[in-house]
């Protein structure tokens, strides 16, 4: 899996876009306009408009009615991600809401890639988001770690193999923060379970050609052959039979992946190939990406512990970097601010509370109030810090709980079935 | 691995060499000439001059001193392959020597591509000296069964995975009924075995470029993905730590690889990155490739029982096949052979005879009196029927007593050690 993090990561600015990197990129990723944005399962850049991205890569806006559907469905309140469009495109998940009605159980497919100890928020998107519907929709979920896929992708050879099994591990434990069921998810690593789904792999592998991984990711003659391969790795997890001793042998269970819309690539490719193994084609939810503290232009990055809250943050480092670093929308001045008011489609602290405050009442009111002026950029700021120290010091407690014997029992391979 | 099967045969003829096939090959690979030949795991066409092969692809001949030093070291005869040339080239096997001499063992590593139930006798070339050189080295053996790339590279599509993996076992039967000793052989299918080798796979991954393995392996756009990844799959059992629960974690044994010189590409690139790895390059020691009954312009085939002789023939048909179908290099009547000869460079049952007939004198005496025109083709045939029969005979009552429980110990894994 790309992952939920670099992946959600505005990666480089416009302003640095390369001739190396458009060539490197795809017709199909390419999202034509003014201002071109490249979109690949490794670099994110140029100004993204989702309306065209849905256009271009054909798929779904996801509809006030589906979202009502999912409601219904669940017997549940949507999540705010789902709510307020921040999961906003699918494929398909219509026809798997028209099963999951008619009693046909799914099971949910999302993963990470482990590049960094360092978690931050937006890391924490699609997991948080994939737990959601597990709750909801109360089916099991697996989730990849794809340590091999880091180590092949990686433009600084410095780290170990090893290094990237040890980051998965790692990983695991924010994942398990999250809060997946213990008893319907199963964690995996591809360094210890390649061999459980090779089968599928190799049947995958055997019906994408050089040219086609070309056209789709944008592969170079220059890259490795491991990374020619690998789209497979992360399409076997989409159907159920790659998991014969957790969904049974002869398992054919529906798939639904959350993931960022950088990830959509691979799936597109897992989607082609679905019906020449005679399996189903999974079904998708896409997030918009989720912008660095200094905003749209700026990238994310576990190298600068200032363009994000990472999951490790303390309260007091939370507040630093809002203060300082968080992009603002507002006035230059106090006076200019009162007059013309916050621009919230730009302002930070404005749009990492749509994504982390959960009342969706006091997020209306904080719009009004700072669209017109009356709520001050210092106000909005002290706002998000307390909704992300409260946050992050949640996660922090439920990961000291995920000890490594936590993490064993997530990774062990076994039936994913609800004690009655 | 190619196999020690199709890798012998000669494929296709060179009246029938195509441009498609010489754009598919490989600048390494092309052995210039008047008559060129194309020479890769997977197409072997053209006549074969071996001495211009060891030149091209930069191997060392094998000397007699070298025969004569391995007969030294181990205490016993070289194999009738080793002391006529049917191994002829090698890579480093000096080395070894010098330090299984001063104590340093080694471990021995070739293996099949289960392509078809049916094995001929050239299949069992590589199997009989690599089981020779386990008992005069004593020391321990991985054999690989390389389902995925049989179904990765298959022409016809119509085969599924699974089968392959079946062929795989069937295989196995005929592998050990050769004779290699159960405490000191591991046999694995990458189907079963990869997940303990894919760390060293994806480390060999990183470091081969596609315009590498294009040069080497003459891999086009329109090739899949699976094919590009499969060389690391075929190295990787190359260095002892893709074996740790066999070897031991930390092992880093020096590997002698016994193939058909065509396989030479997968081991040279092997040799490539083993040091980047920090690995010891493997040894090799290749042998020629083994006619079809036809001669050299034909191609062996499981699907046509006349091109070979096949390990599952009956004395009945062994000896209509050599009768019928075995070219001959003897004259067109009696009296013009009486006269001239008979070639012993082209002819099937006397090149036969120097791959099976055990006696070195005897053969000796077979060629001058063949050469001669003393003895006749029917003579000649007789004889070779005979050595074949009882050797095919043989075969097949090893094979018996290789049941699937038999196979199931050599498949397992666990550490190769003589119990004392």
């Amino acid at each position: 899996m790309g992952d939920g993090g670099d992946a959600l990561a505005v990666d480089p600015p416009p302003g640095e876009l390369q001739v190396e990197q458009v060539g490197h990129a795809v017709d199909a990723l390419k999202v034509s306009g003014e201002q071109a944005a490249v979109i690949t399962p490794w670099e994110v850049s140029g100004k993204v408009d989702y309306e065209k991205l849905i256009r271009d890569f054909g798929s779904q806006r996801i509809s006030p009615e589906l979202v009502q559907r999912v409601e219904k469905a669940t017997g549940m309140p949507a999540h705010r991600f789902l709510r307020r469009g921040i999961f906003f495109s699918h494929r398909e998940l219509d026809q798997l809401l028209d099963m999951y009605e008619k009693g046909k159980p799914f099971f949910l497919y999302t993963g990470r890639g482990p590049s960094s100890e360092a978690l931050h928020m937006g890391h924490l998107i699609p997991f948080e988001f994939t737990a959601y519907l597990q709750r909801a929709f109360k089916v099991p979920c697996v989730i990849q770690l794809t340590d091999d896929e880091k180590f092949l992708f990686a433009k600084d050879a410095s780290l170990k193999f090893e290094e990237y099994v040890r980051l998965g591990r790692e990983n695991a434990k924010d994942i398990i923060a999250v809060g997946f069921d213990p008893e319907l998810t199963f964690i995996f690593a591809n360094s210890d379970y390649i061999g459980h789904m090779y089968s599928n792999i190799v049947k995958i592998q055997r019906l994408v050609t050089y040219n086609q991984a070309r056209g789709i990711f944008g592969f170079g003659d220059s890259d490795n052959i491991g990374k020619h391969g690998f789209p497979a790795v992360q399409a076997a997890p989409s159907f159920s039979s790659s998991f014969p001793a957790i969904f049974g042998e002869k398992s054919n269970l529906p798939c639904l992946i959350p993931c960022a819309i950088d990830q959509d690539p691979y799936f597109r490719m897992t989607r082609d190939v679905a019906p020449k193994l005679k399996y189903r084609k999974p079904a998708l939810i896409h997030s918009k990406f989720f912008p660095a503290l200094q905003g749209d232009d700026a990238k994310m990055s576990a190298s600068d512990p200032n363009s994000a809250i990472f999951v490790t943050d303390t309260p007091k480092q939370i507040k630093s970097k809002i203060n300082k670093y968080a992009f603002s929308g507002g006035g230059a001045t106090v006076e200019e601010h009162r007059e013309k008011g916050g621009n919230v489609a730009v302002d930070i602290p404005y749009r990492y509370l749509t994504f982390f405050l959960e009342d969706d009442d006091r997020l209306d009111q904080i719009r009004e109030e700072y669209s017109s002026g009356r709520m001050l950029t210092g106000e909005i700021k002290a706002e998000l810090t307390s909704v992300l120290q409260a946050m992050v010091s949640k996660h922090q407690e439920a990961r000291k709980a995920a000890t490594d014997e936590v993490v064993r029992q997530y990774m062990t391979i076994r039936p994913l079935k609800k004690e009655q």
